[in-house]
């Protein structure tokens, strides 16, 4: 029987959809690569009667550890420290040595002096921020909020309290985990294997037949714990499994590579930004895009070391800056469009000799609201890939979707493009 | 007493992190805006029985309305339906008009005519997604699964069940809200203000001291949920109020105006991308991008509309590229750095004066993780902005965090600089 843990995302402005929570996908991948089973995730706002309706429910459920996100700042929406303490029986004491710590980060922060007082209001945020339950071990802050790890007792499951801003979650995680509390807890992890296979330009229901008919002809198929996700035009086959189940899942893999072997690009994890820098050798790239508007010289230099291939671009998003920067005729641009797979080609070429670049990747497109024209809807998207010494390619998509979605789905489509055309 | 509203968000990719939940905080923000009191979040796998214990959950918080989002899909593992009917103990038949639907889309998609004979198992699968709890209201497919919604009954709450995609669940939401099941388990809702201030450069520590300050001296404060968030630098106060409210959050924006205004730039909401755009009245924008690689230049192009003020811009990674594209004096680069105010400078001057734009943006700095020179560590960032018949003004920062981080600073930073600069 495995650890299992439950999360808890604290936070008003995470439940109300304000921002997006960074903090519960990050600690469920963390605890899942360490062989814990999460069976849940859930998220409340910064009020007490629901985060304890929380800790309840995953108490029920079983779970060995309880790890929460969020509200531990010295504001007064903060509860979570006192909450937890409630729902452990554990009285809350000041730690004077963590209260010593947090107060020397804010007079640094504040410019304070050593000796400076504080205002009556700054020391009381300190204090309230220094209260850990008795028994429980303290987690070092890396910013102000120090975390809290409550050892399993009297039924109730282990405890790990975590501050909410995601940097100084993710930089208190390693101690954490060293803690007796949270080590004890999860002594019963089993270590699974997981594979990922992406395919792309593969529809969801193609998939589900293929999966359907895998059942029924791959030998510990039930062993398996497949999850299929789509985005960008992309789809991601993650399969979970015991190390023992190695045979069955190779017996997956073949099968959906003899259906599929056409959409499935990558069978070892790694994804199309992986095999277009493989695919570049050691030739150099660069973007021309205009409906991207920078999306993909962003992905292009999102990797560190993207220096050794990538040189940079030039987003053309006015014809002016088309024919100015990149030498793309403007007779092009009037008999064709400057949403045309000519514009594309000429766009690619030249910010290629422009920028001296062996490759190049350009965009034009309609990514909408307005801009349709007849015979060009919105998300009428041209491509091009200059490589040098050949003509260059340019297909046309026609993408579903807003504004955001026609760029994203346009990013995608570039990237594989240029692999496709590098192959 | 008001509507109250509780989200299942179900798919292993996201209980497992490999991707982000994009329909919960959108769900909760629409019910939200429509006045309806969301208390909880739940996030888990395709497991029936995990999906089962978080209905029971959310039915024992009592609210009026679940709202689930996936597994809906034609693979084995979308069972958000089967469980539903089982939670309200309600029989599944086949809709044979929502199945009619579903195969004419799919014959569509797949390019099978009216005529050809469909593969057994995706006739199955269509008949799987066609299954609705009796009693309930289908909600047709913008995609191939339709959702569900089950009225409340025999001391069950309403059930909405809607797909996974994004685009699927916000494409059907209207039509959803009008459902019966769903409009009469809202009827009760309590339409709330909601007003937003947003900051720049104003530290969690500071903000604290100030609302506990308010809390003694702003008359119905108690009244006020306020929420504060910190994301890229920017600090995002929320307050949520009944109507009848309204002067206590007067008094509330008017007390932190008077002990922030040098850091809070919006008190109704607008985003500093709507303060740059007014500020830039009729002038054009380009971007001179280095270490943010084309992410100003996609958050200018983000606004539909933006090509009546943004022209383009030069990713100018490599130094040729500054040399060559917009002109930076290669002994500039030599005698101060790649990263420097001076080369941040010319960069502005040179991708205004290239593309023939009033106004750019450019950005110089160390992302990291590798990089850092003596006097430079990683985080080191040159921001420069170019006003016409202006001299350029430069900044120099240094920002924490890992290199996607910094990058996301640096274009917050660098939006924040123009504003001032065009004030």
């Amino acid at each position: 029987m495995s650890a299992r843990a439950g999360i808890v995302v604290t936070g008003t402005e995470v439940l109300s959809g304000w921002i997006a929570d960074r903090n519960g996908p990050w600690v469920s991948q963390r605890l899942l690569e360490l062989g814990v089973d999460v069976g849940h995730i859930t998220v409340c706002a910064d009020r007490p009667d629901d985060l304890r309706a929380q800790l309840e429910f995953l108490a029920a459920q079983g779970v060995d550890l309880i790890v929460t996100t969020g509200g531990l700042g010295p504001t007064a929406d903060d509860l979570t420290v006192a909450t937890v303490a409630e729902f452990t029986g554990r009285r809350l004491a000041r730690d004077p040595e963590m209260g010593r710590t947090i107060e020397s980060v804010i007079r640094s922060w504040r410019k304070y002096s050593d000796v400076d007082e504080l205002p009556a209001s700054l020391v009381a945020s300190i204090d309230k921020q220094s209260l850990v339950p008795d028994g429980a071990e303290a987690v070092p802050p890396t910013g102000t909020a120090p975390g809290v790890a409550v050892p399993a007792a009297d039924g109730r499951p282990a405890v790990l309290v975590l501050p909410g801003p995601p940097r100084e979650l993710q930089a208190m995680w390693p101690t954490a985990l060293a803690t007796d509390a949270v080590s004890e807890a999860l002594r019963n992890r089993v270590p699974a294997v997981l594979k990922t296979i992406r395919a792309y330009g593969l529809s969801e229901p193609d998939l589900a037949v293929s999966l359907t008919d895998a059942e029924s002809t791959v030998g510990g198929f039930d062993e398996l714990e497949i999850t299929t996700c789509m985005r960008g035009g992309e789809v991601e086959i993650s399969t979970q499994f015991p190390a023992e189940q190695s045979a069955a899942y190779d017996a997956l893999a073949e099968f959906l590579l003899a259906r599929h072997r056409d959409r499935i690009y990558s069978t070892d994890g790694r994804e199309i930004d992986d095999l277009l820098i493989e695919r570049l050798a050691d030739r150099t790239i660069v973007t021309a895009e205009s409906c991207t508007g920078g999306l993909v010289a962003a992905r292009l230099t999102d990797r560190p070391g993207s220096s050794a291939y990538m040189l940079g671009g030039v987003v053309s998003y006015s014809n002016d800056v088309k024919i100015g920067a990149i030498d793309v005729p403007a007779e092009l641009i009037e008999t064709h469009g400057a949403v045309s797979e000519e514009v594309a080609a000429a766009m690619a070429d030249g910010a290629a000799s422009r920028l001296n670049a062996d490759v190049a990747i350009s965009t034009t497109g309609i990514a909408g609201p307005g801009g349709a024209v007849p015979g060009k809807p919105v998300g009428t998207v041209c491509i091009g890939i200059h490589v040098a010494g050949r003509d260059p390619v340019t297909v046309t998509r026609t993408f579903p979707g807003n504004r955001q979605q026609v760029r994203e789905l346009t990013v995608n489509a570039a990237m594989h493009l240029a692999v496709d055309v590098l192959d």
